[in-house]
This record gives structure tokens, C-alpha cells and sequence, in this order.
């Protein structure tokens, strides 16, 4: 049987590597990863090259739509896991996507249950796809997977942890929202289900592994680690006065992504640590299908497995990049001052 | 067993009446018509307090959110069939139904199967309304219901439906394009239904009674009339072509609903006429469940007998207090030219 053509874009993206081990265990997908021309020599790209995966050059910022389309030539499945600054260089894929006959665009979801209309600025130009999706009658699936495992914990004061903790995370309000989880790892073991499954043709998914108030998750850590955390609260009043601010830093100087990834995190937290809008409950009442629905055989990672991981020493350091990016920023910042 | 007490805002409109028939003959609702403070003492609402239903005062543009939430005191079921500039004045109904412990919120949708973003400003305005509906975690039905057979002829020459034909319809394109129809006096008769329906909570529906295209309509209101029908046809690009103007002369005098009026009447023709959006297949593509599932015994009223009535002089005028506005806005021009 002819393996079924999947094309992806944002293969090096943490979701999109993700997704792509997810492909790749499966074994049942032709990949062909979509990657920017300049970066198309990039040790990585090359590693994906000599593993078997087809590169095809695609920039959805500068290339006509006769070029996105004939990029896209041959390709049945299409995913895209663009970057936090991307969503909207998505519009010309989805157009393209149509010309071309792909049979299921997958646009980059990938984030916690959030309504549209306001409440958080990424979730509201995802919507902008969606809606162009929708408007082109492009078959889809939006697939959004909760917060990561990996980004769930705050640091430990013996800094065992710091290694492969980005954000030193506070607890939001009391701590008591429950919150869905997922191990990142498990991110791209669900879109391989998802993408070939009939059921979810035309549907939300929400793709989670556990359910987790903030107050549990520090216990848990306490218990795996053996050591006392520092519990920094932030209240709601806290959060929408930092949001305000930072949104006006942001208006002011629109081209400084650094500025708008502050009103994007203090979103996240008002969202699924104040709301509770990160809940398998209100998903559904969204329109969502769950992962538990859909594939209850599924082995979720556990995120206390996880938690001791960590403490090993043995997780993997995420965002490497945008860490190194935000030192910079933070550094220039400061020889400014 | 206690009746449902529902509540209905725009009760003396076209969609309005439909429903609070439906509702009446239905039997099993406690009906409160929420009336503007001004229509209290109206012909109609006298009429409707006679009939046994409880009528609250509510201005939606002027009361305050507690005066709000105090009109919707025990109200079970809240439906609004709110006129098509009002569309708006429903942002702090649906903040007060959350409030005021509504189960479920019905707002104005009854139009044609429409993607919101761009298509059509009227249902981009239903999106603001139901996107803080999810916003409010607020349970909803949202009910579109297709084209009303009541507008979907045109004249005849012999001018013997000029009674109850308002437009003298153009034919769009080639006249090819199915579209779901429904008889205005089967609406209620589906909200009936659909509001104490589990299967359609926090769930988008489309009522419809029949698919034609307008070749097909002609056809018919010729068969039944014995009289041919000059078809005048009107392009995609003719379309649009009006749509960029009329959209120039709403911008360029807002407060003048006729002026957005022909705005709106536009992108339904090409939305239901050129792009073909009105479907039960296009429906279910953007999640809707329709009536035909949900309801196969319900005996939808027909196209043939509605152009039969039609043309027997027995059909019923519709939007005459429009029409006359209308005319009042046409002479207005007249005089200034």
C-alpha cells in the first residue's frame, strides 16, 4: 500500500519535531518537510535529508502562490507547525492548499483550550485560519494539545532543574484550576492518529494526557525532588494590570516580537490559570473531540514519570533557540539602560 | 410537570412571530416576551399580554446590565430574534443570561449557512455574539434556518404576486446553485423543537425544509402560475461590482441602516447565489447538525404548495413596516434629486 503523503512545515520547531518523531514512529507517512530556502543547508535540515525525508523549499512570507501551490504539488496531508510569530503566513498556505487538492490541511493549533474573541492574541489570528480554512470549504482538522509537561514546573532552589526549566513559573489565583496537560514527546504520537482518522475529518481535537491543578503539580515536584519550593503567587489583578502594560509596550513598538511573547505568556496564564479555559470540559462544550474519546488505548506519558526525569537531570532543554534570543534581548536591554 | 419558562426577544418581528407561533402550538413553554419599554402598549403586545403571555419591559440599548439581569429572572430558555441592526445590542443580553442562571441561550442566528469572517458583515456581527457567548461558558443552541421561501420568488408579469413578493429577485449566475429554503412559518415549529432538544446543546443546527436551485424556483413558480417569467440574471462580478459601491455609500454614512441594508442583501445573494454556502453538505462541513438528522418525521410545508398559495392570492405579506421604510427612504432620495 502507497504510504500516504504528508507535507510539514516548521519541522524544527519543538511542536514540529515533535510531530515529526510522531510520523516517523508511526511509519505509515512519506514526509516531505517544507523548509525555508535559506535554510534548506542547515545541519538539521540536511540530517532530516540523509534520514530519508524529502525537502522541498517553501517561504510563505515572499513566494508567490503559484509557488506555494506547486510546493504543495503531490502532498495529501499538510501540517503546519509555524512558529508563535508565523500564524498569519498561513492565510496564503490555506489558499494554496486548496489549489493544490490537499485532502486535509492541519493548520498550526497546538495550544491550550481557548475561545476565540479576545482572550488571548495568538488563539485569535489562529482563528483567522481557521476561518479562511473554513471559507474555502478546505477539508481540516484543528488540533490543539493543552500545556507541555515541560513547561508546567517551577525551579527548584537547589537549581537541580534549571538546566531544562525555562520559565520559573508562579502559581496563578490559588492555585486550584485544573489544567490539561501534555508531555511534548506525545504531541506529534497524537497528530499521527488523528491525521488519518475519518472521525476527526472536519473537527477540533484536543490531544491532552492529564488533568493537573498548579497546587498538584508543586506538590508533586516536592515529593519527586525531596526539596521545599518557594511558592510565588500572582493574582488575577496582578496578571491584568502586567497585561495591560505590556500590551501598550508592545503597541508601541509593534515589530518587537519579544515585547508581544510578554502579552502572549501573561494570555497563557490568564487563560488557563485564571479562566480554566484549559479543561477537557470546556473543550467539548467548544466543539472539541478528545484524545480520551477517540483513542482510549492510548498510554499517555505520566507527567510524574516526568517529574523524576527532571530532577535526574534527564530532560531534554527545550527552546534553546528563543532562549538565546531572549538573552539577548534582555542583555541589550541592559547595556541600553 | 411545570412548563419551561422561555423567554423571546423580538417577538413582534418576521423570525420572531414565527417562533413565538411555534412555541404557542407547541404547548409545553411558558412564554415572557421581553418588549421594549416604548412597544408596551402596542396593538400587538396588548394583544399577546391577552393571549397569556407575560410581557417584560427590556431596552436593550439603554437599560443597565443589573436591569437586564433582573428582566431574565427565572427565564430557562432565552431565544432572540432580534432585528438585523440589533445584532449588537445582544453582547450585554448574553452577559446578563450568564448572570442570571440561563440554561440555555438562544441568540439571533436564523439566517443563511454562512462562514463568518468576511463573507457577510450580519454574520460576523452573530460571530461577535456567539464568540462571547463561549467566552461566558454561557449553554447555547445557535439555529440558522436557510432562506425563506417567502423571499425566493420573483414577480410575475401579470403582477398577481406583487402582494408578497418584496424583491423582484435576480437570478445569480446561472441560477444553478442549491440552497437550503425553508417556509418562515416552519421556523418556530423547528425552535420548538430544537430548544428542549439534548442533542443540540452547545451545538450549531440548520433547519430547513427543501434544497432547489433558482432555476428550479422559476421553473416551478411558472409551472404554477402558467405564465413565463422574464429571468433577469445578475453575474458574479456584476455582484461584486455593487458590493464595493454600496460598501462605499455605508461607510461614507453609517447611521443609515437602508444604506448597509443593500450591503447586507448583496453578500446574501453572493453567498448563497455565487459561492453556494447554503448547503446542508457545507453546513455539516462547518459543524452544524441539521433538522433532517435530528427530526425525520418532522413534515416540512413545500415549496410547490407555498407558490401555489402564492398565486392563489393567500399568502401572507411579510415585512411590511421594512417595505415601508423603504419606500419612505426611496421617496426621500427622489425629492433630493
Amino acid at each position: 500500500m502507497a504510504r500516504t503523503k504528508v507535507g510539514l512545515v516548521g519541522a524544527s520547531g519543538e511542536t514540529g519535531a515533535s510531530i515529526l518523531n510522531g510520523l516517523l514512529e508511526d511509519g505509515s507517512f512519506e514526509i516531505i518537510a517544507l523548509v525555508r530556502p535559506s535554510s534548506m543547508s542547515r545541519p538539521s535540515n540536511v540530517a532530516l535529508k540523509d534520514s530519508g525525508i524529502e525537502l522541498r523549499a517553501l517561504d510563505l512570507d515572499n513566494d508567490s502562490q503559484d509557488k506555494i501551490v506547486a510546493a504543495l504539488e503531490g502532498i495529501e496531508i499538510l501540517l503546519s507547525a509555524v512558529g508563535a510569530p508565523g500564524q498569519l503566513s498561513q492565510l496564503p498556505l490555506a489558499t494554496a492548499a486548496k489549489t493544490a487538492g490537499v485532502k486535509r490541511f492541519v493548520p498550526c493549533g497546538y495550544v491550550t483550550v481557548i475561545p476565540p474573541g479576545g482572550v488571548h492574541i495568538l488563539r485569535d489570528q489562529k482563528e483567522e485560519v481557521y476561518n479562511l480554512t473554513r471559507r474555502l470549504n478546505l477539508p481540516y482538522t484543528f488540533i490543539d494539545c493543552g500545556w507541555w509537561y515541560q513547561i508546567s514546573f517551577p525551579k527548584l532552589p537547589s537549581g537541580k532543574i534549571d538546566y531544562a526549566v525555562m520559565v520559573d513559573n508562579p502559581i496563578c489565583g490559588k492555585g486550584d484550576v485544573p489544567s490539561a496537560l501534555t508531555d511534548l514527546r506525545d504531541v506529534g504520537r497524537y497528530v499521527a492518529k488523528v491525521i488519518r482518522d475519518e472521525r476527526t475529518l472536519n473537527k477540533m481535537v484536543l490531544v491532552y494526557d492529564e488533568v493537573w491543578t498548579q497546587k498538584e503539580v508543586w506538590d508533586l515536584l516536592e515529593k519527586v525532588a525531596g526539596e521545599k519550593v518557594e511558592r510565588k503567587y500572582v493574582s488575577q489583578e496582578e496578571l491584568e494590570g502586567r497585561l495591560g502594560e505590556y500590551k501598550k509596550a508592545a503597541e508601541a513598538d509593534p515589530t518587537d516580537f519579544m515585547k508581544m511573547l510578554h502579552v502572549v505568556e501573561t494570555q497563557y496564564l490568564l487563560s488557563w490559570g485564571v479562566r480554566g479555559d484549559n479543561t477537557p470540559e470546556y473543550a467539548k462544550y467548544l466543539g472539541y473531540i478528545t484524545s480520551k474519546e477517540l483513542y482510549p488505548d492510548f498510554k499517555p506519558l505520566k507527567l510524574e514519570d516526568f517529574a523524576r526525569e527532571l530532577v535526574a537531570g534527564e530532560a531534554k532543554e527545550i527552546y534553546v533557540e528563543m532562549k538565546a534570543m531572549m538573552k539577548a534581548a534582555f542583555e541589550k536591554q541592559q547595556q541600553q539602560q
